[in-house]
């Protein structure tokens, strides 16, 4: 059994980071941790070899599930067990469950598989949609997601709550340049855009190696990405509607790029 | 130029019945109201013979967009300029534009085309949700939404927000039960289901006349709609996620049926 930290004061620098982790993108990214809320979220995590730098329980969480927390304590550096009033202060949650971890960022998916097919996200802003887009990309055996650093955090409370977890297994790369990482590795790229004359895209048979991307709710594809793809591919609209929210253009070109 | 009443106190019944509509799931049924925010959206209910029972102007918005304004008091039973300050207790949104009205929810449907292709929503929960299949919907060319009254309301301010407006354009048909409507007008129907078992939804060719049925977020169609729909089909999944989310489901089933 692992010792603890008993902490029933909120001057505590531990604490205080988590909360501030929570709320703060720029730290997450700068020390490469995010905070991981509730029981089946660091399961997953667990599973998927994510350390953890802290492991917080709540004081009833603890007495009554001990072993569990214990599993979580012995890949975590610190452990503590929190007096309630206190542990829900560090919570985004409301009615947290009593267990909450500080994990290491996982490193970018290693290489991207030539043979693996993927999406990329150029610039998505809402975090509930790239959850979605997560859960169906790993639901429909997409090999893993690029996702350019000015679209939102992957790792932010939002984003994996959306994503049930899936954010956690699904391989992630996040990159400064879209166009330089399909270059590098010889993929092939279809930029899905709101256009009637480009390709339909159930035109187009799928291979291995390729990629379709997927932009900005507002503003779609950047104009570079746009340019340096390889094609660009529509979905083809009959109705009035503007365009496809971003997550459901996703899941239909995730359809079509797996099936 | 139509007459107003200038509201400066509020005490008035008028404005405590649209806070009261805002809330109210119950009230929006039984009144057959329900509360529009900002000129886009009032617009979009205008330009589809929405009639408005009342129409609010903050002061600061009558006097910079009187014109739009006139419009839109042409249409209503009611005419308000609100001071600000009372203006924004009746709305939602932070930030509100200045213009709210309370609109007479539009009849169901009239008649099922039987050579129409519907998505039918037994027991969907989720405004957001229902406001994305509502905008896929409409762009991809489905014919209406069938929709179980258990359902989420779909003139909540969420809904209406979610499907940018396209819930006041696309036939909804709202009903206690979904499989009465399907045989009643002779469509063939279609669970889509999480079972590996069931045909994949690929091997259909969709024809006029076709519905497919997407259950509820949590538990999916209900037994008795599984049950006495003509067959069940199944979006193929290769990964760990157990499902994909109900509104990223529709999109692919709203796709597969129109294509």
């Amino acid at each position: 059994m692992k010792n603890f930290v008993f902490l029933t004061s909120k001057d505590n620098k531990y604490l205080k980071y988590a909360a501030k982790l929570q709320k703060s993108a720029s730290t997450r990214e700068n020390d490469k941790m995010f905070v991981l809320e509730g029981f089946r979220i660091i399961s997953d995590a667990y599973e998927n070899n994510i350390t953890f730098d802290c492991v917080f329980s709540s004081e009833t969480y603890y007495a009554k599930y001990e072993d569990k927390v214990q599993r979580f304590f012995e890949n975590s550096k610190n452990c503590f067990v929190v007096v309630d009033f206190l542990f829900e202060k560090i919570c985004e949650t409301t009615n947290p469950q009593g267990i909450l971890a500080i994990a290491n960022m996982p490193e970018n998916a290693e290489i991207i598989n030539k043979n693996g097919r993927y999406l990329a996200l150029d610039n998505l802003s809402d975090p509930s949609n790239l959850g979605a887009i997560s859960r169906t990309a790993e639901a429909l055996g997409v090999s893993g997601i690029i996702i350019t650093k000015n679209s939102c955090d992957p790792y932010s409370p939002k984003s994996l709550r959306a994503s049930m977890g899936t954010l956690l297994r699904i391989p992630l790369f996040i990159c400064d340049d879209i166009i330089s990482v399909i270059k590098e590795n010889n993929l092939r790229s279809f930029a899905c855009v709101v256009d009637r004359g480009a390709q339909s895209i159930t035109d187009i048979s799928f291979t291995d190696g390729d990629v379709i991307i997927i932009g900005n709710e507002a503003n779609g594809i950047s104009e570079i990405v746009k340019e340096l793809s390889d094609r660009k591919i529509t979905i083809p609209m009959k109705g009035r509607a503007e365009s496809l929210n971003a997550a459901q253009a996703a899941a239909i070109a995730a359809f079509e790029l797996t099936k």
